[in-house]
């Protein structure tokens, strides 16, 4: 696949160079001439375009389309082009000449039928032969409603296709779906009529200037930066856009979306790819660009739930019944604010949180992106004798002000403390002192800043990406889709959360605020109460946090599954405090599965004083797949536990699965190897504790109802066959697992509810339920069930 | 050695409980009791005693003690009880009584011939048959130069010794030894007449109000910070003594000692002990105190020369020279001023960087521990609008401010977004506010502040202790010994250091302001100028730090032992690098011995980069010995690499030494396992890097001269034998290792001299000295030589 990505990505720029002429008709056609977009920026963003290429030999064609009537649609852009105003720097009588000659090039078109683009096209031609010039090439503009993508596509595709040699450029607006289907649906689509080089996907903050100066930045101040962006320096990385507005007028747009889909999946994302990619050697090639920030989205750890925050302000659902007429019962459960935690899994960023976090009724409108770096100085002096702005025990931090907030506009700051970057005069000029303003806790005066020479709006700097074809401030298909690879499943997870309510600017007071911990993202206030009763809030039996009972006769314990688990760990640790304290060793054994998953986080991270370095981890069954493959037992524990504690490698004791590089082949005697390694170590075979699990169809270990081998006899070790893929598997024998000092038997979930039942009645009926088997001889079992598998 | 502590600890303990009677007769013997520490603390501690305990059935007698003749001691001991005060929470009548009292039971006598002590012990004896009581037992504070222990000791244990059943304790002032030599030295003297539970080695910051309180405020709190104190959480450490004083009139004593040992290798350290000890269940137990106090320096990481930055102030120099009447040209080396950064490797603490820190001359008294803890909280609202005290993006800290400072004592400080502490309300006391202070970047008002109810002296509480023989605050034998083996090696290495000069009080400015990076330490300033010469810059080859050369032909790279294990660990990472960049993987052959240890050190520390997930470790040769082994060389690699980087199980391949219960037989076909290991792994048998060493006799790998197998021939893995024990061993074969990519011979230690310069002369006489065979066929060799294996 990556293969075949570069080559994409090659011919879509080969393309574009090719058809760079010197000389030429252009004819842009904006779709959608009098829409919103239309009169605030894209206009305006035309003019400009004319303004900076009029005079360098091309000549141009400006057609305003719409559905609407030619006569209603030409009055109401004429209105839109009223506005267009100078920039400042433009002599006022040679722009008013230009704005004269702007408008004549503009004429509005009615395109509706396939008629109208058959038409549009030969009108396009007639005045290219009647200028005598070549046609250099055309850019249809989609500001428009993405329903009509498919048909305005499918139009010009057949009918307004320029001739050979000349470009045809198609720029795209958000949104670009709704989840990866829909956006793999819509790309498809628009695969059909064009190919990857014609469209530019805009997303505007890829034209916005603080975000367009990253990389410029980071290429630009290599020297100091490249010893700072990394791990071992950077403590975090923000990047927030914050509104102030809410979603009033716009339900029907948002109910559809909400902030993640609107701000976070795009806007957010994109620039933590500018941030966190690494660096090619030469920024200005497109390609290069693309390509690192691919592998960014490769490097992205998964979402989780627990990887996000979701708010709606308080009036949002009245609103959406408002606009949407929908009933007075109706409860959103939109998100319009959000907080994400990113990990990115390469050596670069490994461990540091990037905090994604947008939200409408803020207490203010900013947008911007923090990168904070480590205190790792220590100061001799008291802090009063300090020098501000030098004291390397002051924060250090680079900030992308994308826009708003206190100041107002876009900047780029580098505190004092860190070093004197450089920005290219031309474009940046360093802010005077606004005494008394603060930013990021510290005074302006503790940066250096910069801002724009000339602001200039996003619009009018991708328009002329478009014309000069830098493709590299567009979504490409696939970083597109990677994209929603990224977010998907959040969302998915998302989709049923009740979002936490809050009132709206600057009355949320510390109701957003957020924490992390690990990879796992939580508010730091306790919810006071639940104001819309959704699917998560139904009466829980709190009072008893960890129950006692019996279950089959021995002692039971039930709890909410982090309890339990909790609970569970703890003992563990008790027992093996006990064991290497008398024995001097712990012989645990642990079953694979997706419930030990969470123990053995808990284990790693909230045990400090378990005594790994005595612990022997022997593992109570294995598929038959080599340790390394995803699906093994062992692969599970390497991955949860052993990666964070300190087990000698000669205490982990693998099943032999894999000899001779062939899998549980009966010749290579991986059970006997596994059984004689067992009686070596293990005083009388028996383990100091045995994790089981309990499988829907009573199986335990990987010893399966009705499997003849393993439940009874001399064997310590046996392969047996799952009605699961892969089907050969190893397992402790039934045996030797009730030789063990103590044996847990873990149950957790749902659908453990029936089996569970079912195994409460039944007596010892090993070869229908495995588990029923389980009763250690002298030692001791002990049952530990979450409520759902306990009480459904 | 752990076991045989426990048992002397209990003893010890044992020994105390045993002793103390309900009532009898208490001697305390004021060895030194002229001095200044006596007139300043100890007289006063024992009038405290006598205050405490004078009315709970035992009786007192004090002895003061000197050397001076009775008549002038006595007029001096006078006028040191004259000074004597009463605490503010006695009664004034009570107290003058008691004094009256004091002053009685008080004498004067020289003790100076071994006549004095019978003398002193009948005197004893007679006092207690005549009062008609038992003995409860003596105390004897050395209250003098150590040069003077050993004498009084023999003294103390010939002649002054209690009869059975009352109990001897002696309490000794530091400083105990001047490195672990002489600390060891002083201990098996003193042990030679005391048991160890009759010591009492007094670290008076034990006694100091605001440090004994950190083990009770850890057990008082520990629901809040069981999840706190932990890696995952704090950010930092500091351990922090300012003095403003200077040395002056002190310097006989400072020139010896130095502030490392003055301050940090006791108090600091003591009190490093008692933040980062795993938290007893009985925080009362002493015994469990004493071992999990152990069990911290157990886990020390060691100091290196780097751990290390050390200053002295500028008129030092010429204080030593004025007082100690040396010659113009002295220049001490003495440091004044050190910052230390330590590292404490288990799964508490690993990576947390715990900062200590002192100086004279400095801007300030104070003294602190401050236990701040990471920012792991998002704020969304605008900062204005953070409630202060109350937001979790504010630093949160935990602060034991042991004295002086704007707080002008000791104090509890817990920020108010943390928890709110517990503290006993009959000895701690909520303070006021005081505002305008502001401590550690914040008002007090942030902090839940507590002062003590009644501010005591160090040596009122240790003199109280000494009497209920509470022996966890003080130093035990084993306790004292860990620290020397901790602070001597880095006390080595800086002996001969320049230390950075500094002005001295507010003036130092950030000249000592020191950082860090991994374990390494360094001032934030580059040095201006080195102001005094010292033998640390005799002429040493540092122009060529690192020299490049040709050894039998190919590339040499020669350097210190430091500079030249960084440069072969850089380029090990780099060629790492490389490999899974174009591969994916990386395949890596070590040897072991003691060189590559300083080299696994270096990688685990500080290599973030380090691609270990696909890195394989592969043995170059083994001792048929079992893994888990000392004198396995897999067993140094698990110690000193594994342990500390993420190399995922199944790509460690330790050589199958041991198969079946048996080591290195040839039935059990070692030797082809790991031979199909390599093949099936490995492209082409060819290792990415293979790293040798090379023994005086020439021998690399285990191949040793005249040794008939692995020269030459098909075979990849062979069985050899050594001169030297254990005989056995499996190793790479000849041929193999001259398939690898790269080959790295690493070579230090003025050992290697003569046989390095031999190799330098043969030809190819791998069966003289196996390692003139390396030399791989399409790959690369270098030398890596220390300049004492190279230039002898």
């Amino acid at each position: 696949i990556w293969k075949m990505l570069t080559v994409a990505v090659s011919v879509a720029l080969l393309g574009c160079l090719q058809a760079q002429q010197p000389q030429g008709h252009v004819s842009v056609i904006l779709l959608g001439a009098t829409g919103d977009l239309a009169k605030k920026y894209l206009w305006q963003g035309l003019f400009h375009l004319y303004l900076d290429e009029a005079g360098k030999g091309h000549r141009f064609s400006f057609h305003g389309a719409a559905l609407t009537a030619p006569k209603q649609g030409q009055e109401l852009m004429a209105k839109a082009l009223e506005t267009l105003s100078c920039p400042k720097d433009v002599a006022p009588s040679h722009c008013a000449e230009r704005k004269d000659q702007f408008l004549q090039l503009s004429q509005y078109r009615q395109l509706k039928t396939a008629e109208d683009y058959r038409a549009l096209s030969k009108d396009i031609e007639a005045q290219i032969q009647h200028e005598g010039l070549q046609e250099a090439g055309r850019i249809f503009y989609f500001s428009v409603p993405p329903f009509a993508y498919v048909d305005i596509a499918r139009n010009i595709n057949s009918s307004c296709r320029p001739g050979p040699g000349a470009w045809l450029r198609v720029v795209l607006e958000k949104p670009f779906g709704h989840d990866h289907h829909s956006a793999q649906q819509l790309a498809t689509e628009l695969g059909s009529f064009f190919q990857e080089e014609e469209m530019y996907r805009v997303d505007h903050y890829l034209g916005k200037q603080a975000v367009a100066q990253i990389l410029p930045f980071r290429d630009q101040n290599r020297k100091a930066l490249d010893s700072l962006w990394n791990r071992h320096h950077v403590e975090r990385v923000e990047i927030v856009v914050k509104e102030s507005v809410d979603a009033a007028g716009r339900t029907s747009f948002y109910e559809e979306y909400g902030v993640i889909r609107d701000i976070l999946q795009n806007h957010l994302t994109e620039v933590l790819t500018l941030v966190a990619m690494e660096l090619p050697h030469n920024v200005s090639s497109a390609e290069a660009v693309l390509q690192h920030k691919l592998q960014v989205f490769q490097a992205l750890q998964g979402l989780q739930k627990g990887s996000a925050v979701v708010g709606q302000y308080q009036a949002y659902s009245e609103q959406v019944r408002r606009e949407l007429q929908k009933p007075d019962s109706f409860h959103s459960l939109t998100p319009t604010f959000a907080g994400i935690l990113v990990h990115i899994d390469n050596l670069r960023w490994e461990g540091v949180p990037f905090i994604l976090m947008s939200g409408k009724a803020l207490d203010e409108r900013v947008g911007y992106v923090r990168v904070l770096f480590k205190n790792q100085a220590h100061c001799v002096q008291s802090e009063r004798r300090w020098l501000e702005a030098q004291s390397q025990c002051l924060p250090r931090q680079v900030v992308f002000h994308i826009g708003h907030g206190d100041l107002g506009g876009p900047a780029v700051l580098v505190s004092r403390n860190l070093f004197r970057p450089f920005l290219p005069s031309k474009s940046w000029t360093e802010m005077e002192d606004q005494p008394g303003l603060r930013l990021f806790g510290r005074p302006l005066s503790d940066y250096y800043a910069y801002s724009p020479v000339r602001e200039q709006d996003a619009y009018s700097i991708l328009l002329s990406h478009i014309f000069h074809c830098r493709k590299d401030s567009f979504i490409t298909t696939e970083n597109l889709l990677a994209s929603w690879v990224f977010w998907t499943p959040v969302l998915d997870s998302l989709a049923h959360e009740v979002p936490r309510l809050y009132p709206g600017g600057a009355e949320n007071g510390h109701l957003l605020d957020f924490e992390f911990s690990g990879s796992q993202l939580f508010f730091s206030q306790q919810q006071l109460e639940q104001l819309v009763p959704g699917p998560g809030s139904a009466p829980v039996p709190s009072d008893f946090q960890v129950l006692r009972a019996k279950y089959r006769e021995s002692p039971l314990i039930s709890a909410w599954p982090e309890e339990l688990i909790s609970k569970l760990a703890a003992d563990i640790e008790a027992t093996a405090m006990r064991a290497v304290q008398h024995f001097g060793k712990f012989h645990l054994a642990l079953s694979g599965g997706s419930s030990p998953v969470a123990l053995f986080q808990q284990l790693a991270m909230g045990h400090y004083g378990f005594p790994w370095a005595h612990t022997h981890l022997w593992l109570v069954d294995e598929r038959c797949v080599p340790l390394s493959d995803p699906e093994s037992n062992f692969h599970g524990l390497q991955a949860h536990l052993l990666q964070h504690v300190r087990v000698p490698y000669y205490n982990i004791h693998p099943m032999p699965v894999q000899l001779r590089q062939r899998l549980c082949a009966e010749e290579d005697q991986g059970t006997q190897i596994y059984a004689s390694e067992i009686s070596a170590l293990v005083t009388n075979n028996s383990f100091d504790l045995v994790l089981l699990g309990m499988g829907t169809d009573g199986h335990t270990a990987s010893l399966f109802p009705q499997s003849p081998t393993g439940l009874d006899g001399e064997q310590l070790v046996v392969l047996t066959k799952s009605p699961f893929r892969p089907h050969l598997r190893m397992s402790l024998s039934l045996p030797l697992i009730n030789r063990a000092k103590k044996v847990a038997v873990l149950v957790m979930g749902r659908m453990k509810r029936e089996i569970t039942l079912l195994v409460s009645r039944v007596g010892r009926e090993p070869k229908k339920w495995p588990i029923s088997g389980v009763l250690p001889s002298s030692g001791q079992l002990v049952w530990y069930m979450d409520y759902e598998a306990f009480l459904g």
